[in-house]
């Protein structure tokens, strides 16, 4: 499954399966993926598909399946409301590509829940089970397992830092606190897929977990998809460095009202956003300023995320400067092309028999697994070199 | 003069001469200089005092003696207007300040002007005669000229293109279209000289320039310095490249209502700062797109210069979306710590034996000489490895 | 035809005639007043629909066909750009209202052009038969004429401030530099109808046509619609002066993409519609302060206007504080139901046998005729007194 | 004492005592009193001065003597932290007032608590002994009590909505649960002193103190004056609802560094805040959209309060739109100049006469007492009425 020297097009066929498929982002991704397979829409928003990285041999959007676990909703039902709530993606698409998104709901499973479950390990179990009989059915060459589904509340399960058997025999008896997200990334690696965390759920980012990926020969990448303020952060804030500008204070207030800003009104399923959103000023700047963020959920808003970030700096003789942004974007077509990127990116990491966290993915991130650099120039380097090279 | 290789701080004396130095850039620059030798303030806004350049071998703030042309007002009457109209500098640091920048007045020459010169070339010389004089009377090791002066309107003498010494030859008769700018460029580097160009007038950016200053062994530095809107697009347009989301329309108004913004309500001379500050999109995003800039004087701001940017962009299935910022900057104190960067860099240039456009400071100039590298993250690491290297 | 005393709703037939009815306001007026008709959509934008006015005697949206002037395109394929381009209307209400707006269609008469008319009295004679064919055809009780079509440049005919013989005889000549905006609503009352001028055109603000309207009994309702930055102004500058804060400088661009932009992209056009932007804060404000304002043709913006005010002001003890606004509304969305609005107190307003410049419709307009009140909250006191009293 | 019929300027010396002096607010309308009275500045900022308003018997800046509680700082020491931290106040105002500031430092009396009284009535009767010591030792003429201390949690205590002996007797005894605000407010018409309550504290807002003003003969004006973003939403939100245009969301984001904002960091008192700011939409629109609310401390800011608001609105057709405003707006700038017009007003109030809640004074307040009207087009309709009449 690893080394391709040859660098011809391989005839690959792919599985992405979804956990929480059936979200904003999970439906988005799946409408996608169809419409770029048919070659009806241009690659925008694809960091893979950028000009530089045209002789990589990437999977390619027409060799995917899509499957997944979720028991709300379908596909067609979500995307469906998108265009009606939030008017996006064209009608033309929608018509087009339901066929092929109808027929990917047929690998949809019902969601695994701990509640059901006699054991967290059983659970994992059972997950396995769907994925193996996913690739099976398809014929699959390889199969990528993305965490799409929303945010959980912050998690540190017991025996997280302890070696991989201790970690699997808690997992044998009552978890210890482990949260569903890891379930089903352990579950990805134990059925050898390697394996993305586009939220901030605790999913695989702890010691156990690294040592499992490394364990089975499978890559992770996490944590938490950059795609709106903090990624303007990790241009802005080395630009303020590089001029030596002193940021005083950094205030960040996010307003939306997709089902992932229903989720985040519950204070406990914030915190874990917060605190990734927060992190990365005082990485990306000598003296880290007072920061402050807020998420909240505006129904009116569907799915267009709105920040509005107030920088307030001190420049040359102790002047005090502001500059403000304000960021309208539509939450799930933001994400959807970096699950793509990311499913892409995971499949050729697989194959070129990296294990463990991947660094080159840190571009993608707010907290990189694997890598400390958070400004959005260095990672992009560190991709560039890792694809390229 | 040149090759430092021992490292240990030099004794050496440096001069800055300012053409225009009685302006909001120059006064501030005389006034930031005075107070950083004094250790009277912290060294914000000051690239080449950054931690990772502790050990680069700058000529020291304390170490500069400043002169200059200007005819109108003085360092002291520009500094006041400043403080009392734009409500910028601490009291006390005019007050420490004063007797310094009032020894420097006795440094400052009257413009010198085409009109009451006899041919180019007379007034080439006058202003060699004013540099030369200046650095014998204070005995020092080199002397930096930095052009802060107000913009000029677009300028293409005759010559430009052709040998040095066909240029020199035009000079002596009558100058064919050469503006104030570029007599004093061809004189900086005549009288051994560095030489920076701040703005975005015409100074030394042609072809016979760069053959002067190679036949003369010294560096020049230009054009235009990079201090708020146009910093802000050398790294949000990278980003969005790096996210392969496709920029439909970028617009930028800027209000300001200082001199500067006084000179630029002028067409002619507005058109060189447009031009300048809209060329870099193009160079840094595959697709042009329809881009905008605005520059209108609106007195009541003074120094306080407004830039409201409004960028459309398309992602993933097409969805359009949009980012705006406004920048909330004062002009001279964004400036001015960049004049004492570059002088320092240059005079670095010219110890190290550099001739010629040096590329290594692109990150502080919209329209870089020597270098086609316009995002920020990428021109910071050129200015990065020649220093340090 | 006039006073309708009885209060109980008339079972009278209207007909609304829209010069430059395929625009992007005539299309969607079009669409909004079948709509309304099904019962299809709430009256969210429409003033005479406010609880308020509900025993108001206006005709009813489905007592009104529609009928107008244009060479271009047709009501359908400019609704259907709307919808694709600028992401506006339901697909259901496109649906539903197909079968009217193209019965409505058969209505539109070819605009009549100053260069295929012998005089410009031969332009009017042609308006007055396709007007009265259209009341006649559809046995209607009134028709109300409405001006949606492009801006022109500013025009000043001779003898405008003649009496009304002085200028109909000018029109049987060559009519001295009379507008075409202006022959069609010299025609309209002429035909005996009620007049509205949304647009910034000269239409009939010019004495010779008061006297006119008088004549023939008929109001006249102007001009320039009132429908985003220019209704911001109307409450801020009123709120700034209440609190005898003053205002230094107000600057405010604007930028659109559809065609009413692409016509204002001509400088000549484009000076009407800034000169009544323009107007009102000196009307507003005890003194006036420096203002300026720019519209941009932006062309990925299509039917969403964007504008950004900076207001900049003085308060207690000199200290200068800020306002900035950022509007994005959809400009077909917003002057649509003004047109039905308008038609319907013009109509109400006929009834009542006002005849001249209406006052009391100065709440809708940036320069209204017939009154010099510009702050809204005085307006719309105007507008409720006229309507309930 | 009461009505002033010849409109003459009387002779009369008036008092103006601050609760909670040395804050920032109070101590900027110390420093504006004695400049005005000087002269020295231009009455921008005070409605009171509007030129309407310049044949009205207001008491003159230069016949008032400032007092006060206050136990922290002095006038100088905050005016001059006002002036080094946020940038205001010219540096001459503050040399020529020097003196008269200092003069009335003499009149402030340390805060009277209830930790240090033996019962709330013995509190009352403390301040009621420093005011009247106050009238006394100055001669004065009337005395206005204004609270401008800083904002205390939500408080409801017992009695308040019994007559006013039910409360007086709680108050002898333990007080059931009455703020420090109410106390002070109670002393006030207890010592035959309009009493003004400029903070969202609970002060007089309550059945039983009106019926104390109606005893004692005094007016009391009130609650939390309205000085930035819940201005704009007065004349804002009526503007969308004369449009018929529905307001779908409305979020207030509020960031600011003085003592005002370090107060509200706690969230029991930043709940008095929130109530206030967020009430009046429900009035002022027909539906009450979602609202959020915040404020947050950010040290940099200084006194410089900065409000982000996002109104998302539907449109004709259902389109939905987006307007936003930034203001920045120096808070004790804008807070000061209302304590003057309120106490003038107050003033005046007591000479004609008033007694108990006066509703014309709606036009400063948030939460205006004795009147349920909340536009400010309508509030200084009220305003200029009473005044005038």
């Amino acid at each position: 499954m690893h080394e391709d020297s040859t660098k011809t097009k391989s005839p690959r066929r792919v599985g992405l399966w979804l956990v929480g498929a059936h979200g904003g982002v999970g439906s988005t991704t799946a409408l996608g993926l169809a419409a770029l397979g048919h070659g009806q829409i241009a690659p925008t928003g694809l960091v893979t598909k950028l000009p530089e990285f045209a002789n990589v041999d990437f999977d390619e959007p027409d060799t995917f399946v899509v499957g997944g676990h979720d028991s709300r909703s379908t596909f067609r039902d979500t995307v469906e409301a998108l265009h009606s709530r939030s008017n996006i993606f064209a009608p033309e698409v929608l018509d087009e590509c339901a066929e092929r998104i109808d027929a990917w709901q047929a690998n949809i499973r019902p969601a695994v829940t701990l509640e059901a479950s006699a054991t967290p390990w059983a659970a994992v179990d059972r997950v396995v089970a769907d994925i193996t009989a996913f690739r099976a059915r398809h014929k699959l060459d390889d199969v990528v397992v993305v965490n799409v589904a929303s945010t959980e509340p912050p998690a540190t399960p017991l025996h997280a830092n302890s070696p991989r058997e201790a970690f699997e025999a808690a997992l044998a008896t009552n978890g210890l606190g482990v949260p569903m997200s890891t379930l089903y990334a352990w579950a990805a690696v134990a059925a050898g897929c390697p394996y993305v965390n586009l939220t901030p759920s605790l999913g695989g980012s702890f010691p156990a977990f690294e040592e499992h990926c490394k364990h089975h020969k499978v890559p992770h990448l996490g944590q938490d998809a950059k795609t709106g303020e903090t990624l303007l952060k990790s241009v802005l804030a080395p630009m303020f460095r590089q001029r030596n500008l002193r940021v005083l204070s950094w205030v960040g207030h996010n307003i939306l009202g997709n089902n992932d800003g229903r989720v985040l009104a519950n204070p406990a399923n914030k915190a874990s956003k917060i605190r990734t959103k927060d992190a990365l000023l005082g990485e990306l700047l000598d003296d880290k300023p007072q920061s402050h963020v807020s998420i909240e959920f505006i129904e009116s808003l569907d799915d267009w995320k709105t920040a509005w970030d107030h920088i307030h700096f001190e420049g040359f003789l102790g002047v005090k400067m502001t500059l403000q942004f304000t960021w309208q974007g539509c939450d799930s077509a933001l994400a959807a092309p970096l699950v793509i990127d990311l499913a892409r990116l995971a499949l050729l990491a697989h194959r070129r028999g990296a294990a463990g966290a991947l660094a080159a993915a840190a571009c993608f991130f707010k907290s990189p697994l694997g890598a400390s650099v958070h400004d959005l120039a260095s990672q992009f380097g560190m991709f560039k070199r890792y694809v390229l090279g």
